[in-house]
């Protein structure tokens, strides 16, 4: 728990856990002094979330709900476009307040909306999917997708503050939980090997993770973005898994059972430990352990794309530079690398040995 | 010249001038190891400069020439999405670099583009309007326009260094070193009355302003962003004229013959002067030595519109918060004061006297 206490100090972001956060967020707006809020939702957290939401702040400024359709097709230059009108219809002004309350297509969305709506407004991510409390609410990155590269257009801009409440996973899928998990997992992977037992003991089928588990994930992510918050080198460390995991998502997208986020990434830590046996001395036993795991929780998980599809996706990474392809690898569980440069080869036999290649 | 050397030493900013500039940009982009060069330019920036620009260069990376149309219905949001679409296909990776040859439209469009490409590229200006070179190329400001509403969407966000080379206002028509002039004849009012002596005293009609004059702007404006990057306060400043020049200059650009920005945010200044006069305090003297002196100058520049149309717009700018309107004035010539409530009736009255109501 260190980390975790360490890291809700951190005067850079603030991050509200459970009970209290509605009241911190109470007082937030009031302090602020806002002319309005502008919610950004979907239909889900529309119904589920923000009457709850409402009812917890009391008084409000002017208000106004901007709902967007549920699901990845949102993170689009459409719906940026339509958001920025309306928003500017609504005479949204240099003192509104942008709430985004949902998973991570509604908090990358929301804040890159509120981080150019007149050179940028304030805004609160309340994240009600586990994804997006352990992964996309906090840290920065926002954006949209353009066609089918993910994340392509974005910004790093922090938000006010981040609540975050555990009650919220109770109205979610199993498999959106799980989903969720396959980021703590990597959290794990590339930073903590004694959290990376304590979660692989824990049963994701039967329960939520609990506030601890949570605070744990966001405290690891924390100190590495505190050390580079723009990427430009430790930074990296995050993307274990999402090079081949993005691709896998970007291509499962355009067909009729897309993947969740997780379960992409999933397969892209299958696949980019067998590079990390060859690129980064990640011993056989660790590497057998991780591919066991993920293999048991994501065991119905599964996806077929022709190589040649999946390496065009790839070679488009954000993450490579020119015509070298780089990876984050894992050189034992605990410890990850970043830039390491792969052949297209050996990423080919990768996939082949995860049985994603059709 | 203090304030310009002052200046030039800033770290914060690299502006380089005149003859030396494209050495020191050569040297920049050796330094830089950049996977590939983006331009952005238009038409005319296409044909009369870049081929000055590249030949000074000699030697660059992987090159691709982004063209778009000259003209302000350019900074739109269609556009902004092809270029996103033209810089993915083209495979620029976050190793690249922009580097935006043109006037304000280029400069403002271009930094947005690189600035939210793959979360931010870094870009070069290169101003090739007078307007640009004291104006929209520094400072960090960028964006696009939505619908009327000009820079609704944008960011704040530096370009990496900034190239201003006088020789490029030869091939400017003389209207658009005049419109420039108006944003050097602000500066005066807002910051420097000695600088306003010598700027009324040159003959744009005749001639263009020099190297020094340019510098001197350009540290004017510098000097106010130092203290207030994001225009949080003093910032605001600037925008003396601008929230009818910007109301005039929407309306004008839905006409057949729209003016040029620096006449709009010319008569603004009128305009504004006159509020200045009942609000801030500015003597009858001052304001009618600062009418004269626009009259004079612009005296060919006129624009009609309906009180309740300009007032709409007026109503939606950027600075008002609320329903509460909000303007940059002048106490006296070389200082202007921010966030001052004014009324409508008033707005109203100081349009009629500048005979802009139709």
């Amino acid at each position: 728990m260190k980390k975790a206490i360490r890291y809700l100090v951190n005067d850079k972001n603030l991050i509200w856990f459970g009970e209290n956060a509605f009241s911190h967020l109470k007082t937030f707006i009031a302090k602020g002094d806002y002319s309005s809020i502008f919610f950004v939702v979907d239909e889900n957290t529309h119904d589920l979330c923000l009457p709850y939401l409402l009812q917890s702040l009391g008084d409000l400024p002017r208000c106004e709900v901007l709902e967007v359709e549920a699901g990845e097709d949102t993170k689009s230059p459409e719906v940026l476009v339509q958001l920025w009108m309306v928003m500017s219809e609504l005479q949204a002004d240099r003192h509104s307040l942008v709430i985004n309350l949902g998973g991570g297509v509604i908090t990358d969305l929301g804040g890159f909306l509120a981080g150019t709506y007149m050179r940028g407004l304030p805004f609160v991510n309340i994240p009600t999917s586990l994804l997006a409390m352990v992964d996309a609410s906090n840290g920065g990155k926002n954006g949209i997708n353009l066609a089918h590269y993910k994340n392509r257009i974005g910004l790093f801009q922090n938000p006010e503050a981040v609540c975050v409440i555990p009650d919220f996973l109770e109205t979610l899928p199993e498999e959106e939980v799980r989903s969720g998990f396959a980021e703590m997992l990597k959290h794990g992977l590339i930073a903590d090997a004694e959290y990376w037992k304590e979660l692989i003991e824990f049963d994701i089928a039967e329960e939520v993770p609990t506030e601890e588990m949570i605070r744990k994930s966001i405290a690891i992510k924390q100190e590495v973005i505190d050390k580079d918050f723009r990427e430009a080198g430790p930074r990296k460390v995050l993307n274990f898994g999402h090079t081949i995991g993005h691709a896998i998502e970007s291509l499962s997208l355009e067909t009729d059972s897309p993947l969740l986020h997780g379960e992409a990434i999933a397969l892209g830590m299958i696949t980019e430990t067998h590079l990390s046996q060859k690129y980064a001395a990640l011993s056989d036993p660790e590497a057998e352990e991780i591919r066991s795991v993920f293999e048991e929780i994501y065991q119905d998980v599964s996806f077929l794309a022709k190589a040649e599809d999946l390496m065009e996706v790839i070679q488009g990474d954000k993450k490579n530079r020119g015509d070298e392809l780089r990876f984050t690898l894992i050189t034992q569980i605990g410890n990850g690398v970043v830039d390491v440069p792969v052949s297209k080869e050996d990423i080919i036999e990768a996939l082949k040995l995860t049985k994603i290649l059709a």
